[in-house]
């Protein structure tokens, strides 16, 4: 029998928002930077050492801890049917080099948090739940992330996962076989299960929550994304005596390119088109370059217009090339998503009797959520975050926001485990 | 009495070509490069191994070795008038990350081959002979370069030069400690002395020999440049939510200036405009950049073109910094220079007596010369590469070039050291 049909009680009055709170700011110490934000990429030793933490609190709260083979982190507390599919909730604990304290983190938090509540209360759901936090998510070290979600839903193989290497040459399967090593206490599981819906609660990454007064956001869905790495070949020589038609200045044929590609990507004016990464080979002051390296992030809601940019994208770079060759390879499409009315519902319901205002709104980021709503009903909530800014050091949300969106994921999380 | 009077001989015909080959192979094992090349940056181990055998044969020859407090290294040949100014030649043994096994390298060893000559002849020049290899010409470590030049002539103090640091923070104070505490048997002077006159050998790094079959370039006068170093302050956001109008993007601005820059350096055609140093922090392909920061390297031979295109740098990065912030720097300016004819005439005139077709030619790159120019009477000797390439792994001359430019500078060497 649920709590809140025996005491009058639901699992949000059972959440602990001073701990939740205190547990947010104790991740934020694995990785920390000198100007408070968090550099906790995946798969680091930051990341093992806060991984050891999470797990603590787990097993305190007498939940089961479990991993799999691309290191997804898993806490279970069992349901009175135990053989019944599990509610899933969880995000990331893997951040950008200058990222902040809540992206990703308050989701794996408050969903552990939740399953303390669950455990803590009279009454078993008749589901297991399980928390999880999905190993790189980011894709900031290892490119492209979201591999967790991906490997375990079998979006993508996990073979080509490990062979990915970061800038300095370590392989994810290196890099991942530290992180196992470090858990001999974890119990290992195949990747993938079925799971009944899967619930992830976020910092929104965006200004609309905190501009309308808004608690909750209920996902309507996720923003399709495209993402390329392009390079540009050309051929070393010296800056002082090489005239400038003999040139293969790498560098100068991929500003064209950019430059191209963000009058290209200015239709329309809601295309998300950033350049985030650069690199330059040999890049040294009096060598013409002979390599340019970039990524292009493409984002838009509309399938159409990310389909249409995207396939753009390989042409403009080859028409800029000059004398330089170029190699343009698409690394991720994720086409934009809708996540079912039934879940969108469930969490207004409980926002709504919680007193909390509410508002459905779009995902400009992207989730682990994408790759699990093609595994389970999926659904996402928002909580507000300060100015919208978000991979960043100062990102922020007040302890308010922190503690309603936990309370309304627990109520969620109770209701869909209960199977009503 | 010169070798020249003495025995119809001149020192010319005392340099063992095979050797001087065999030499430079052996020095570009410091830092050989799968690709051929040479990576042996400014004050880099690579360059301390290579420093230790440059004064094994120096001392095998009799020379004295000598160092100075910003690390250039002597070769010193004592003449009859121990008192007089010395003739000084020589370059320098670092090289760019992807350098080749000529630039530099070759004026050093033609300068100690030169020396190894004149002791093994019967007279002595009248004057001291000294080779030297100067610190960090290249600058790509350590920028700007010319540092050994630079602080032998006092253009630039050598407190300002010990606080440069290199990409991982290691200043040139603490790498130029390891290069002189790795020579303990090297005598230390001081900085700059009166030297009588400066001559150095170089490759063209620039087609006009090969194309022509010309042997002995003698360098009129070097090309001027001016750097700068450009840093674009922007705002670090997530580049799915954050739309393009609330982003400061400082990889988009400076892509913006270097477009401009780059059209506005294409006026007249033979202005030397490079982009060579760009790099993005944090540089993850989800995050817009919130800095980006590059250098300028420009060059050409008329002072008032470098001059206005120069002056108008700071200006054209304002107008396309957009929401952005920028600080443009000059680290660098070096106005055009000519060669005195006197010393181009005992150039040619060597080169004429050994047969060899000549040229005058400009330098289009910069040379430890130039600081010499402003010290005592300098000049240069080219001598051709192959297709004009440099700053590159597949640099190459031909033996016989080196030969010829080896045997051209002893010569000139001896001339000037005889007082006549």
């Amino acid at each position: 029998m649920p709590p809140g049909k025996q005491h009058g009680m639901h699992p949000s009055d059972l959440i602990d928002v001073d701990r939740l709170w205190r547990r947010l700011m104790r991740l934020a110490e694995f990785g920390a930077t000198s100007a408070g934000g968090v550099n906790r990429q995946a798969l680091s030793p930051e990341e093992i050492a806060a991984r050891k933490v999470l797990a603590a609190w787990a097993r305190e709260a007498g939940l089961t801890v479990l991993n799999d083979p691309i290191g997804n982190l898993f806490f279970r507390l069992e349901g009175t049917d135990p053989a019944a599919a599990p509610v899933l909730s969880g995000s990331h604990i893997d951040s950008q080099p200058t990222g902040g304290k809540f992206d990703g983190t308050f989701g794996v938090l408050a969903a552990l948090e939740a399953l303390c509540a669950l455990a803590s209360s009279a009454g078993k759901p008749r589901r297991p739940v399980e928390a999880v936090a999905w190993t790189n998510e980011e894709g900031s070290r290892f490119a492209p992330g979201m591999m967790g979600s991906e490997a375990f839903t079998g979006k993508r193989a996990l073979d080509g996962m490990l062979a990915v290497e970061d800038v300095d040459g370590t392989s994810v399967r290196s890099a991942l076989a530290r992180v196992l090593a470090a858990e001999p206490d974890v119990s290992g599981r195949p990747l993938g299960f079925p799971v009944h819906a899967y619930v992830e609660a976020h910092i929104e990454q965006g200004p609309i929550l905190e501009r309308e007064e808004t608690s909750i956001g209920v996902v309507s869905g996720i923003q399709g994304s495209r993402r390329f790495r392009v390079t540009v070949s050309g051929e070393a020589a010296h800056a002082g005596t090489t005239p400038r038609r003999d040139r293969k200045d790498a560098v100068l044929a991929a500003v064209g390119m950019i430059d191209a590609l963000s009058g290209l990507a200015g239709d329309p004016e809601d295309v998300m088109f950033t350049v985030g990464l650069f690199r330059v080979k040999p890049n040294a002051p009096s060598v013409v370059p002979r390599e340019a390296y970039f990524s292009i992030d493409l984002r838009h809601p509309d399938n159409d217009v990310l389909g249409r940019l995207g396939d753009a994208i390989p042409d403009c770079c080859h028409s800029n090339k000059g004398a330089c060759a170029v190699a343009v390879e698409e690394i991720a499409h994720a086409p934009s998503l809708e996540f079912p009315g039934s879940l969108r519902e469930s969490i207004s319901t409980a926002a709504e009797r919680l007193g909390l205002s509410w508002r459905e709104i779009h995902s400009a980021a992207g989730h682990d959520a994408r790759q699990l709503h093609y595994h389970c009903d999926s659904g996402m909530i928002f909580i507000p975050c300060r100015d919208g800014i978000s991979h960043n050091e100062s990102e922020w949300t007040e302890p308010h926001h922190v503690a309603d969106g936990s309370r309304v994921l627990a109520d969620v999380l109770w209701e869909l485990a209960d199977g009503r």
